[in-house]
């Protein structure tokens, strides 16, 4: 297993290319304001952890070497070239269509340390370069050069995705107003609104290179990690400074987000809505904290989240051995350990 | 050549099946909230003119008959079954995306008769609604049973599509606040948000059927009666009363909508945006109506929308001479003669 500067260098050696091509893959022809609110998002950065997984979930499955693959050329089972990158940049289009959308339904007003797209522009064209992301992302996925029919197997999953995250959203609203949510449907709501993703985008190489046996574990891996993500990144809303978060520490707590810490909170007797008020300072926060802390509710996040890295890691044996695969582990261990 | 009646009986029988179908494809095992806002326009009813033109145009393709047809399964050029159904119910899905994206933006209040979206239930709900429409739309389409091949070259063209309506609604909100619009910006404009569909659709089975001959020819067609719709419709916002149309009458000169008959009338001089205030009655309407007349700008567009349906009609002399090709060429007929 590679250490935390291995992995973090293991994806910033492939993130680079995903960068790259990005913005490359903005629809030109596009009014100037459209264009515009369509990349502002894609140019601020970020992780780039599902396009990352894709060309790693394609390294691992047709055994190429990441300094010498054109990940615009992986070789599939018949040794046709299928351009992996596109299918890469075509998922973190997805995502960044579901980012833009939530910024906007959710009224957040800073996203990868730069203000959301409702904000930068207006909300009408928050709308629309989500849309333009969310097609874009379609025409993306089927210019791969994969068979027909594998492309075909690809987009319908891609499209059923779209449509899980936004069941996902939905409940995720829904659970603002409930305060009885359990641990099982907190789970089941970030499984469609976040795993199901990461499973999609990882599991995708595989449908598109005819990798068949390799599409369900790749997809349970997904949603494992996905998972555990997800509930690392509502730890690290709790822990991470505001400057190093790119949007203001404690957020969920404030605009009274269901969380696994705080589902696990209130079931142990905290009074969640009480912790925090609309003008917390950091020392308000910090004080919050330190109940969730006491009524073991981190540690119990925590270690959910370990269970599903480990669970995650389990359905790797399927693959061949090979750096990639080592990689998407080590990946799986990272996401539970970074700091932001 | 049919009479109105026949038209309208004609497209009426083509239109029960879309409308069966519509309902059926909505996603199931969504948030009932989610499911109900997805439905909600679906359910209202409408003209459905854009998957009737792709029934039409798949029996004019396939020369099969109305009468006996099983639009589930229509051959293709290789006697391959082909579901124009599901395709038909594609393109309406990704029109009643952009309605209830477009009726937020606009803060519309009504569509179809009913509340719009965002008014029957919320802001978040009309995002969500229209992404789940959107995605849907691509997920019927990849599943009609067409060759591979030919669905990617079909989801490609409505990929793009999509985007171009995008810009369309783009550049309809920017004029709002320019008032040197030429007649020429308009008119792309309209192609883009209103006319591309329209060719889509009805280029559609040309390309899922595999007719390569007809693809340009009937986008061609769509093009222009497209953008002839979109002209009497917004003559019909000025002339047929609010009953009738579903939304207030003389919306869009409240609004400062440009169409082309308030380009043409600002070109001769008209104080377009002195016509109306915010609380404008009936015979107020009734007056500016009168000054657009004697400006010479509704014959005006009307004369623009008979051209474009001559010329959309002799783009049908590529097609074989079959009872659904006069009915297109009636449907682009009855498209500006339609009194709502």
């Amino acid at each position: 297993m590679a250490g935390v500067a291995g992995v973090e260098a293991g994806l910033a050696r492939r993130r680079d290319p995903v960068d790259e091509a990005l913005l490359e893959a903005v629809p030109a022809n596009q009014p100037t304001v459209l264009h515009d609110a369509t990349r502002h998002l894609l140019a601020a950065g970020g992780k780039r952890l599902r396009p990352v997984m894709v060309l790693l979930s394609a390294e691992a499955l047709a055994g190429v070497d990441p300094d010498t693959v054109d990940y615009r050329r992986v070789p599939d089972v018949d040794g046709r070239h299928v351009d992996v990158l596109a299918a890469a940049v075509g998922i973190e289009f997805v995502q960044t269509f579901t980012l833009v959308h939530d910024d906007l339904m959710d009224n957040d007003d800073v996203r990868r340390g730069v203000p959301a797209v409702h904000r930068a522009f207006d909300d009408s064209m928050a709308i629309l370069a989500g849309d333009v992301l969310h097609a874009r992302a379609f025409e993306l996925l089927l210019g791969t050069g994969a068979s027909p029919a594998r492309s075909i197997r690809a987009l319908s999953r891609v499209a059923r995705t779209c449509t899980e995250i936004c069941a996902g959203q939905t409940t995720d609203i829904a659970f603002e107003e409930r305060t009885g949510v359990t641990i099982e449907e907190y789970i089941e709501m970030v499984e469609q609104k976040t795993a199901a993703l990461f499973a999609t985008a990882v599991s995708l190489p595989a449908i598109l290179l005819g990798h068949e046996a390799a599409v369900e574990p790749l997809a349970a891996y997904g949603r494992d990690v996905g998972r555990a993500f997800q509930i690392h990144d509502d730890l690290l809303d709790l822990t991470t400074p505001t400057e190093t978060l790119g949007k203001q520490r404690g957020s969920d707590l404030v605009e009274g987000k269901r969380t696994l810490v705080t589902v696990h909170a209130r079931q142990q007797g905290v009074d969640v809505d009480g912790l925090l008020g609309d003008d917390a300072t950091e020392a308000d926060i910090d004080a919050a904290v330190e109940v969730l802390d006491e009524a073991g509710s981190i540690e119990f996040a925590r270690e959910h989240a370990r269970e599903l890295v480990a669970s995650g890691k389990s359905h790797l044996d399927a693959l061949p051995e090979t750096d990639a695969r080592q990689m998407l582990a080590d990946t799986a261990d990272h996401l539970i350990e970074r700091e932001y």
